[in-house]
């Protein structure tokens, strides 16, 4: 009792304070739109002209501008002020922005100007981010155009509010309570988008329910479109190829079957009636387990173009989806999509995108470029990276993904010096669709995405959208600096996290050109030792075809000849394992443990310095956070810094796991001073996820 | 362009702001804690002792506290200046506390004591309550202790994140991030919690997977309960009776095999190894499928005394669930309960509490007493009331349950003047434990419970355990006047709201006794017509069993003999109809259509009437908002007014779908001046909800 006597004061209220306080600023909810309201006088905001959108972008600009900025004016490049003034803004196309210091009437203005309402937009959304990475307001002046059309999200939402492959909890659509209840989240949504040039949102799972296309979810579907619009993103929907059977009552899917081309045809008019700018539908067929026009004996271009005819009077498009592996096919994987889809080059309708993914196997934290990406130059290709981290760690693991995405949208294509990034903005074949999907990463919990760095992701793919041929470096920066401030002893240090984070991931779950060597079905932690899965190309095993004397995946001549899908040039180059970057060394070839390798090791030693290097990435990240302490706000370090022990041990995990396999395999020892799995392999095995997030039980 | 010429001002910034700011203070996160750091001088705070759970009592109260207050001292009744005031503080037990104005050493101070930590702890919430509903700061004086000792959430919370019953997002537990990531709603949770004297949780599903019992999941329910403990909240688990089997290889779960007993003994010394205060388990055994002690010939009081031994050297507790019926047993549902368990009256371990719906079926709109409360006055009956609204519209219908509630506790048994409170609190009984239990409203949603009207049932539920006797209507004004501010023009109708609501429900779901009247499986909606289910009272049709004579389910002895199972004197009561409360009429009797009502109508005019009345308080609710909305701050309010609208709709769809399967059944037309249904029946039988929330598919 004697020690309790002591009285504490009032004076300590603030320690006491600090414990307790219910109200938490720094949840991550604001993501990179930080700025806040200024203290002190509000800049003089003229607006000209008065749409929607247009004062969308006016209050944007009044929430958060500095005085200092002077006037502003919002005002179109039709206006015959702006006019008047001879600005280059024939270039800037219906979403390109203008911004610049100009007299205007008989006053000295920062003009904010565009060809339509949404270049308004991005541009007031573009100065703001200018002034947040610490831009002068004195002397701004941008202009900037969106080199890709469609700049796409997808959610992998279902209607059960699940989310396949989603780790930031529920779906952000309540369907339940859709169409009535418009939550002020799906605002905050769209506005989130919209500063990044987002401009299109696919509300459902791939893996479609029939449902989605009912009455009731039209109309709820329409509901999200109206708070949508006004941001300038449009709305899409995944439809389930077998909905007329489903839902019409037909006996047939079938393409080629008048009355199911009609019901698709009945169908569109329905939706375009409740969203008059819906822009179409994404279609995974024939993948997977899901219903398509294979199964009728017609391609998958007979599918797509029905289902264009069918949006084509309403100005809709189709994005219909490369990644397909056959049931049935023995042939390796990795060619399916290539074998599938390039004769069917210049069979597409042009209001088609075919869709396609960075990789040809399935978002692994490195993959080569994708053959078809120079090899259906006749077909607009809409790439797709994954933002959320099926592979890669889920939200817990520090990842960031700009260098994934910026690898395969610079990687040259063999076609002269076109660079998947030419492909995809499809500028030099002309075509007038092009486009970039990214599987959202963004649920309801409080920070969207699972993580603040997982935001980051996020708003690269925005960016990169924009603009694939931003520098990742770049725009880690310019997130950094938007989302703790640009003090440089934060911005620098966390740049440097971010750069090196996702080598790290590839480090230590397997590198030099490992893929698909996670545990099945959630894909959580390592698994290279599974080998009874139904289909042969489930299994890690046939990815990594380990055995005493070496290890990877023959995709030359003797093996799949997978390379041959590549334009000479590079498929020459993958042919030879000598000249093969060796981070792709072992997907493209069977290479013996004992190989030399560039660095003087053997392939085994190099191997295991990887895994020992990412282990080692990772604690870097966790010392430099640690110093970052004193200057972020306790919510978002606390989380990440929890999250940072969570990666370290889980890398650890993934490292000594894959040691154990790949020595029972090879009966090496590890080299010396490397440390010994801290389990033997059985343990490894035994480890069980049951209730993982983003994968269905 | 004319038109667009016309400039406007950044005068007119205001309103664009309102219409797009991202930052929304009232989004019903704070729930009924909303009282902010006040501005100008803090009080004056002394703490005399240092536990944990004093110091968040004392960072409450300089939360909040107007200086007007004057000094508040937190000290102990045991701390030597308090035992020279000779308080009456030996009737408070552990948790009641006691404020009062005092002089202290040698200064005029606000006294809050008590004999425990958490009774300052509820003592500093209850002086915040008394300021918050216009309580004066100059004459306070307050004195409380709890009449029941376990005041207990049941979260039907599954270890994937979804929720069994639950309308407002995912699980609060984020399964997969813990132990690692306590996340700083962990906190607020319990915090909410403490404010209405809440001491215990169960954090999963009484559908329980045996995994729950695994280290991994023990380690993460250990996280949970640090957060908890200094809030004085307690945490339980649903235990799997099969567990022994599913873990621990054995070939049984025989409550009498010693194997067993064993194996259930070292995994209680392995949960508190890691939770030193966990407070035992909860089991839902042999109801719906569950495993349990009947599988072998054994009695449930076999099964709840072997898991009591277990957890007995501890301190531990077991809530052993009462909602028993048998898949093969043609009893009367409602009567199988008493059937089972009273028999058992005076086997159970003095360390289990039997845990007993409020009424015989399930959680509906209206039910009678359930007829076990009375029946084992050897057993401490834990009353467990649903506070998540399966039966009463999800979270988009406004029904405050205080009444529902305080109905049941309220209800007297037929033993001399024991109300059903009364064998709650186990008073007069002198059992050593009681305790109240809700089936927890709360998921991650922002505003925790789906709707703010919603938290209201939370915060009545916790008030109530605490002091069964309190009245419904004070509860609703107690809540409103946090919640929406002291203002009696939004109180008084908010409060007349509330009061109307859940009997409103009642009368568009089903009036007159009638029950177990909704769809399958999601329980969203009417399906009196369902008969085809493969268990007879599955079906609505078991329940109300209207023919073309008349309704009701006869439960006197003419028919299965229910009512004998109450106390003789309300048993006579209920076998006479015209003794029976005509709210209840259905539930007890087959009454003929034409019977002559109290009111002076038929049977069937009067049932027309209630469904008329019902739909009509709901209009009254949605005018009476409407008046309100100068008054509320527009996130609140919008969101209120928008589920009042789905609710009006779907009252009158309950209304127009039950009545055109009565009238298909009864062949009689509807009174005079009654609308008729808006579709045929056809139509409202073929209403599906495949993705209803809160039930998996």
């Amino acid at each position: 009792m004697a020690a309790r006597r002591n009285m504490l004061r009032a004076a300590t209220m603030a320690l006491l304070l600090a414990g307790t306080a219910p109200a938490r600023a720094e949840d991550g909810y604001r993501l990179w739109l930080r700025a806040d309201v200024p203290a002190g006088p509000i800049p003089r905001v003229t607006l000209r002209g008065d749409g929607a959108t247009l004062r969308l972008a006016a209050a944007e600009l009044s929430h958060a501008l500095p005085a200092a900025i002077g006037g502003v004016t919002l005002a179109l490049a039709s206006d015959p002020q702006v006019t008047a003034l001879r600005l280059p803004t024939a270039t800037l196309g219906d979403e390109g922005y203008l911004v610049r210091r100009v007299r205007l009437g008989q006053r000295d203005t920062l003009l904010i100007t565009g060809n339509g309402e949404r270049g308004l937009l991005y541009g007031s959304f573009a100065l703001l981010r200018h002034l947040a990475t610490g831009g002068s307001a004195a002397t701004v002046a941008l202009a900037s155009a969106p080199r890709v059309k469609l700049r796409v999200l997808n959610h992998w939402d279902n209607l059960d509010g699940s989310v396949e492959r989603g780790y930031a909890g529920q779906s952000l659509w309540d369907w339940w309570t859709l169409p009535d209840f418009k939550d002020p989240r799906y605002t905050d949504y769209a506005r989130a988008n919209a500063s990044i040039g987002i401009n299109g949102t696919v509300l459902n799972n791939v893996n479609a329910k029939a449902d989605s296309l009912t009455p009731r979810y039209i109309a709820k579907a329409a509901a999200l479109a109206d708070v949508f619009r006004p941001w300038g993103i449009k709305v899409y929907l995944s439809a389930r190829f077998s909905a007329p059977i489903e839902l019409g009552g037909l006996k047939t899917a079938d393409p080629r079957d008048p009355a199911v081309a009609a019901w698709w045809k009945a169908k569109a008019d329905e939706i375009y009636r409740a969203i008059p700018d819906f822009g179409g539908f994404l279609v995974k067929a024939n993948s997977e387990g899901q219903p398509g026009p294979r199964d009728y004996g017609a391609s998958h271009a007979d599918g797509a173009n029905m289902l264009a005819a069918a949006v084509r009077p309403h100005g809709g498009i189709v994005m219909w989806r490369a990644f397909v592996y056959a049931d049935t096919d023995p042939e390796d994987r990795a060619k399916q999509a290539y074998s599938e889809f390039k004769p069917l080059d210049g069979k597409f309708a042009d209001n088609v995108l075919v869709q396609v993914k960075n990789g040809a196997i399935d978002f692994q934290p490195r993959e080569p470029f994708h053959p078809l990406f120079g090899a259906m130059p006749k077909t607009p290709l809409l790439i797709e990276f994954q933002i959320t981290k099926e592979y890669l760690g889920f939200a817990t693991h520090l990842a960031y993904l700009g260098p994934l995405f910026t690898e395969t949208l610079d990687a040259r294509t063999g076609r002269g010096a076109e660079t998947v990034a030419d492909v995809v903005d499809g500028i030099a074949e002309q075509h007038a669709l092009s486009g970039m999907a990214g599987v959202a990463n963004i649920g309801r919990d409080r920070d969207w995405s699972g993580s603040t760095f997982n935001q980051a992701n996020w708003y690269a793919f925005g960016r990169l959208a924009w603009d694939p041929t931003l520098d990742a470096a770049a725009l880690a920066r310019e997130w950094a600096r938007q989302t703790f401030g640009t003090d440089p002893r934060v911005v620098e240090p966390v740049v440097g996290m971010m750069m090196a984070s996702r080598e790290a991931v590839v480090d230590y779950t397997g590198a030099l050109g490992l893929a698909h060597v996670m545990a099945t079905g959630h894909h959580y932690g390592p698994g290279p030792w599974v080998s009874d899965l139904k289909r042969p190309e489930w299994n890690p095993v046939y990815y990594h075809r380990a055995d005493k004397q070496g290890i990877g995946f023959d995709r030359t001549r003797s093996g799949s000849d997978a390379v041959a899908q590549y334009a000479p040039d590079v498929a020459k180059r993958l042919a030879d394992p000598a000249a093969t970057p060796e981070r792709e060394l072992l997907w493209f070839h069977h290479v013996a443990w004992d190989r030399r390798m560039s660095s003087g090791k053997t392939l085994w030693d190099e191997l295991v310095a990887h895994y020992d290097r990412g282990v080692a990435a990772v604690g870097t990240m966790r010392a430099t956070w640690e110093r970052l302490r004193p200057l972020v706000d306790a919510e978002r370090w606390g989380k990440t810094a929890t999250y940072l022990a969570v990666q370290e041990r889980e890398s650890r995990w993934w490292r000594d796991a894959s040691l154990a396999y790949w020595m029972s395999v090879n009966g090496r020892a590890l080299p010396a001073g490397a440390t010994p799995p801290e389990h033997d392999l059985a343990w490894y095995k035994a480890q069980q996820f049951p209730y993982a997030p983003g994968h269905p039980e």
